[in-house]
């Protein structure tokens, strides 16, 4: 069900032929009343940010937080596109509200797939009208179908907000910044409890913080990367801590479902980094270990290898004593004082064989920690990103 | 020839059971007298540091930059090692001091292989009096020969000083931040110029910055990398310029045969940043591309995806404006202003196929220039790295 499950809200994908496969490649998000609601995002950081970022960004700041539907294409990401690029991206938006009888400023428009190739924008336009045709309120699976690049499966979640009888309903595509020749994640979260604007976007800035913003696959920021939520009001009003919590438990699934799924992997590592002299030395050592190929490919041949996590928290930039750190793999310590200590290694093998992988490394140094969640580097990765533009 | 090219040195390579193979482990470079020369080193900045780095550094230090001889193991890097792998340094050191009938502070001491085991110590101490033994003016080759871990081959050079009948010589191992599961990028430089401590230093840091230290392939600094030279002064002086020159022109071969020689890579990627605001915004967005696992891939897959590095170039942190950027794979431009531009496929497709390739980026915001030595990703490179400790 994923974003129909929340009140008030129909979905709907279609195949309109972006994809030579001809695979669904055209997603639709949308209010039954097509009326706008309160609606907030967040967006990639990257400098070279594509045409449909751009567009959607702006559309919120001009209705305060508000908005009707998304329009969501896989396929091709509009991104280096110039300013036809744009064109594009705007067009998808007034077709969609021509249909729906909105404003376009009312619709938001995200797009997933190869960078630095025009937009097939007469294909999508054809293809809008059938789009909103076949949107229901039990669209939610298809809507996430066609959003799908190289993802095995359609990731999708439905989280209860506490008791209300409200929920937060949403679906995904991609391992954030593991983008291969498709670009981006995107996620869009439906709910029905009520919510004004300026604290639905409160809440998602504090749950994707907690969720794709620490899952790192292979440290990439995609051109892409979006996440937004409409909120229909119509289940009422609800605590606000319920929400929040609702919100942050959503994008979490979701991202667990991405770092489960990407491209290649063979494990999900949850890698946490402690004793820091910081939080923000221990974010830093936890990316520069999640960056490293040499960390990756211990984790895919299953070898407890913890010099070269030592090492790459070492060249990390951050404060570090050598003869303070120590490494757990599966809470067994490996490594104490900077030098390996005797331990169980029979138990240790049967740890690094298992698909989800704990690792911690404390720096001795102070309070500071931080979670990552990222993946091995396996063949598959590479077989999936060494062509196909 | 290598490190005995320039007279006054001798030098040796033996097997001495590191290593399981029973390959050549065990490596020195000495001043044929005996006596300490002129000398000077660049070690790593990780703060990981290596055991032999610390000696080293502090044998330097202790003698204002001088040494008699550099002893070198591969098979184990004594990295991560505590205090026994700091008195095991110091034992070779000494033992080496014993034979050459100089100081232990005079001796100079690398180690790469494997981090985080015990160095075997008593099985190099009983090789060092046969090491010392095989010492010649013809013994070069057997000392490059012998710090080879997963080189292919063996990394030397010789490079006359201008017209002054001084040379300088040198040996090398390792892709520099390759370093698989062996750690390291070591090289020892020898000339027969006369030259004192601190311009040999100042000579050597020049050098090391515009060659080692633009070699990135995995973008991991290692805890053990170390540049030394040693000055006989036995061709007597030379102009301060030829001989920084030939120091800098004997890195630049070194780092050019890592680059080509890095694990699995079947192509050296000559990647330049020009147009940056600054040249640290240059250098900054060169290693974000060399650091991509994406574009490495697309470099091995000899697809021409800009999109992937103008991506990069967007989330690096740097002054970026995507309406500027433009990309040239081996001189033909792709991408401009942006986007993609009409181009000679076919051309493109000749020069992606080669195993050199030249790409330059274009910020088009100002003078800021950078250039790194980087390598594809490939499947080779995984298999090397995902086990063997």
């Amino acid at each position: 069900m994923s974003v129909t499950a929340a009140k008030g809200f129909v979905a709907a994908g279609v195949a309109c032929g972006i994809k030579a496969s001809g695979d669904p490649d055209l997603s639709l998000v949308a209010t039954a009343s097509g009326r706008p609601v309160e609606a907030a995002a967040v967006f990639t950081d990257n400098k070279m940010t594509a045409a449909p970022v751009l567009t959607s960004d702006e559309h919120l700041r001009r209705t305060g937080g508000h908005a009707a539907a998304v329009i969501l294409n896989s396929g091709n990401a509009n991104a280096a596109t110039g300013a036809p690029g744009r064109r594009d991206a705007q067009a998808m938006c007034a077709a969609t509200a021509a249909e729906l009888g909105c404003e376009p400023h009312e619709v938001l428009v995200c797009s997933t797939g190869l960078i630095g190739i025009p937009l097939p924008i007469d294909v999508i336009l054809a293809g809008v009208p059938a789009l909103a045709a076949a949107r229901t309120p039990q669209g939610g699976d298809a809507a996430a179908e066609a959003i799908r690049t190289t993802d095995t499966y359609r990731k999708e979640v439905v989280v209860p907000v506490g008791g209300t009888g409200a929920v937060v309903g949403g679906m995904a595509k991609g391992a954030a910044m593991l983008a291969p020749n498709m670009a981006t994640m995107l996620a869009v979260l439906t709910t029905d409890a009520e919510v004004a604007s300026a604290d639905l976007r409160r809440m998602l800035r504090a749950g994707v913080s907690t969720s794709f913003n620490v899952l790192m696959t292979d440290a990439c920021r995609s051109t892409n990367d979006t996440v937004i939520i409409l909120a229909s009001g119509e289940a009422g009003p609800v605590p606000d801590d319920d929400l929040a919590a609702a919100i942050g438990e959503a994008c979490a699934q979701l991202a667990f479902q991405m770092a489960s799924d990407a491209e290649g992997a063979t494990k999900v590592v949850k890698l946490t980094v402690k004793g820091a002299a910081s939080d923000a030395d221990a974010d830093a050592g936890a990316r520069a270990i999640a960056r490293s190929a040499l960390c990756k490919c211990s984790w895919f041949g299953q070898d407890p290898y913890w010099g070269r996590l030592a090492s790459e928290l070492g060249s990390a930039g951050i404060a570090f004593d050598q003869e303070r750190v120590s490494v757990c793999y599966g809470g067994i310590r490996v490594a104490d004082g900077g030098v390996s200590i005797p331990h169980d290694e029979a138990a240790v093998a049967a740890v690094m064989a298992e698909r989800h992988l704990e690792i911690d490394c404390d720096l001795g140094l102070g309070d500071g920690t931080a979670l990552i969640l990222t993946n091995d580097l396996t063949h598959e990765y590479i077989d999936e990103n060494t062509g196909g533009s």
